[in-house]
């Protein structure tokens, strides 16, 4: 479309097209949208991801995004430091957070094993990863990555990690989500639950607490 | 999410929430894929986004977006002056601008009538779109509102001045778009279609040329 829109206004186009999901018609939309009707709004956009990426950098203990040396996990005196849970990306990270239920150390891998798109252990940060193990005194690994044919890649060589430091490493359990219904689970998820079955124990029944 | 990401990352994460149709999983998923895999175009879309927010303004003609005081089609000598066609958008205009069907000029009125949002003749450019009748010659305003109750509004307000200053206004057709099969189409655009039927005249068949 050079001969319709002006220069400008097609490098914009163009522009928000580096977004993911977002094709030529979103791109329009957003263009003009924020020309005609919220231009402070765009103006403050296009300052903060200015900001942000000059100044957000990967944390240098867990590769948290974030634009101070560390991030406020690993500068923050209240985390359980014997604990470090290894998920993918930082939304994984917020999920983790957000169930409230874990209070150690956070390792950020940015990404998963994925030979083909080139990503490998230096990729997803391992080296740095394995001089926090011989450095630190960590008493437990949990992965979190994802139920994924590369996520248990991943985690299958995280674990191998911190075996070779004589760390215990574990895995967060897959299985039926809570409120689940059975019949409505896929088969995938199913076979995760028949398989990570836990006995109970004849004296307190799991259930019956 | 105040204690999980760190203020900047929050910032930018509120920030793409202003795009239209970006909500929060959205807005994060945009930051994360340009910090973390492409933040040479995150800097260039800041820029120009910076730079678009603030140059590009309505072309004092027409109002078209753009960056020059008078868009590209308003200073082009090649066009047909006495030809204005009244579109809501800009992407009205770059449809239209790509049939390859029209030559003449344009006027943008960035909107439709909608009182209940504030926007009445005065929102639309008409004082000066009122202007242009008058000083200038044109023979046939076409309007190209989309067929919504506000698009109609708006093509009778625009076709009620272009007659108080004794110019001729017509409506592109609306009807059964080229290819469209009957069985297939809605009762509104049946409905228009019908209301809109031409007489074929006996000398020369409409299908038969």
């Amino acid at each position: 479309m050079p001969d319709v829109y002006s220069p400008l206004l097609n490098q914009l186009i163009e522009a928000f097209q580096c977004l993911p999901g977002v094709g030529s018609k979103s791109a329009q939309r957003m263009a003009f949208h924020l020309l005609d009707k919220d231009r402070e709004a765009g103006g403050r956009l296009a300052a903060t991801l200015e900001r942000a990426v000059r100044s957000i950098r990967n944390c240098e203990r867990c590769r948290m995004l974030t634009e101070e040396p560390i991030c406020r996990f690993c500068g923050s005196d209240k985390r359980d430091a014997t604990q470090l849970c290894v998920v993918e990306t930082p939304a994984d990270l917020l999920a983790i957070e957000q169930s409230g239920a874990y209070r150690g150390a956070y390792f950020v891998l940015m990404g998963h094993l994925s030979p083909i798109d080139g990503i490998g252990p230096a990729e997803l940060g391992l080296p740095l990863l394995e001089r926090r193990f011989s450095s630190e005194r960590f008493a437990e690994i949990v992965l979190a990555t994802s139920v994924t044919v590369e996520g248990d890649a991943t985690a299958h060589l995280v674990a191998a990690l911190a075996h070779k430091h004589g760390l215990k490493a574990s895995r967060i359990a897959y299985g039926v989500p809570v409120g689940g219904e059975l019949e409505y689970i896929d088969g995938g998820t199913l076979a995760r639950a028949l398989s990570g079955r836990r006995e109970i124990e004849a004296s307190s029944g799991e259930g019956g607490r």
